[in-house]
């Protein structure tokens, strides 16, 4: 079972969209996967999960326990001010010690409106799960101007097509 | 005057008695200062705050005024899980665009209980804040296992001190 | 006077057609400049001029001197390898210390054929400048797809322009 | 068969000697391992093996027939100004296009004299290498204050044994 991660909890993002497309190619490798929709966290958690509140919070507890129960992941990954959703790295924030990422295995997927596919953003997010000890599929997957390339729900680009089929592979192999 | 920001939510967080420290570096400099804490920020800011509900929230709203009205900054910026707090990337999320950063100037101290120092957060912190056209002051001071050198709100560390010292005077005249 | 570094030695390189036009750029800003180009290096300088023959090159050193001569930068970096140029760490590698960059002011233009425009070696040579204490101005230009956009040595793209001629103005008044 | 890269062309680097440490650390794996050593490199290389000289020099072409036929690599890698030396970029530089390093599996380990234990340089390369489709092994080793830590050869601080016993473990699992 691989988990997606919707890397934001914006309202209908681009990215849930992505994600479940994503899971169509998943499928197509014959590989079973879930959402992990961070729109589901509890809208306090950076106060009542973190820190001295942590394991504290049900709801945050339930998606805690989901990332704890998989093994492969995808992060599809909105680029927000040159990086990844602060939403994100607050929820990995909450998460224990040590990390439910340790030895696991993350493809990243950057998404951006303008031109630069989130290159830092994953830049960024690989230097974190790398100090979390999770192995990051070298094959980073960067799609800009999103918006254009995606027409209801699938991505209509054949070279963003290409790559993302390429790294749907790696990952089951991986 | 200069704004000194906690970048955490963290209840009695080290980063808000450096914050405190760095104040009376600055005072000595002659320079005014006030404290921006990020554990002033309404609970639930990342749903109530963010995207299509920017600017409906009168507390969050409080501490964005802070920013814009501030031309010079401090960060002080505590290592978590190989990078800045979640909650820093969430509040600058949160701000309008363009960036109330645009051509502001920024200064960098990254804290760590560890021996890292926050080397990695600052080098992402710098990619957010040049992507949003701010200024960073070249010299980013790192203190590691910062808990060892801090006694009653007092940084003990004479090469800490320096690096604090140099940093401050280079920040009063960048 | 600002130097210009042409960040590489590839013959005949984009890089150094758009060092030139951004000293026309300059000019109309009324502010001289000179290129440092780095295929003036010595083709074995990183043997002859690092380590334990540091200083002992004439002719790195004479480029080391226009380095030290100079108190404001533009580096024109080409995207190789997903970073910068070897060439352009070695030749740093090669530089006295403390730096000769120290507390000096720095702008950096990427430039791609594809379409990431150098961001991540505009980020890892961000870092690079951090270490050595000089200071990076925020607004860093990526120019992508380069080779479409410059006819006859000069920038044909609006935008281009207007982002190359906003960072002028900031590096003449940094 | 595991090549092991001083990532340096310095003499008597310390790089080598850890390098030789590694070595027989993979051995009590019942792991064999070569050296390639950057040392070894032309003189000259940056200038006759880069570029429109690609494939043109027999010596660099050596070492770069043991990175094709070398499915797992670990990088020793020392700090050089914030990041890794420059030798080590102008050598990937140099290699040919697909990226013989594509698909294949890396360690990375991170000297330093100071306390930083080449945290960016690390950060940075992981970068490169993900441009290239490696696949970075997400436990990166860090060893700070390496001379203090290093006696005839031999690794004296058990933390230090530890993580590299980890990494050494990981990686022939990898």
């Amino acid at each position: 079972m691989i988990s997606i991660v919707v890397s934001t909890n914006r309202q209908e993002a681009t990215s849930e969209k992505v994600a479940l497309y994503y899971q169509i190619l998943l499928k197509a490798q014959n590989a079973d996967s879930q959402l992990i929709n961070l729109i589901d966290l509890p809208t306090d958690f950076i106060f009542t999960a973190l820190y001295n509140n942590a394991g504290k919070n049900e709801r945050f507890n339930l998606i805690q326990q989901a990332i704890i129960d998989t093994e492969k992941f995808v992060f599809i990954v909105p680029e927000y001010n040159g990086s990844f959703p602060g939403v994100l790295k607050a929820f990995i924030d909450g998460l224990p010690y040590p990390s439910p990422f340790k030895d696991k295995k993350i493809a990243l997927v950057g998404l951006s409106s303008g031109i630069q596919g989130g290159a830092l953003a994953l830049s960024h997010l690989s230097d974190i799960f790398a100090y979390l000890n999770a192995n990051v599929l070298g094959t980073r997957v960067k799609l800009m101007q999103i918006e254009k390339n995606l027409v209801d729900g699938k991505i209509t680009n054949d070279f963003y097509n290409q790559l993302l089929n390429d790294q749907v592979k790696k990952l089951v192999a991986f």
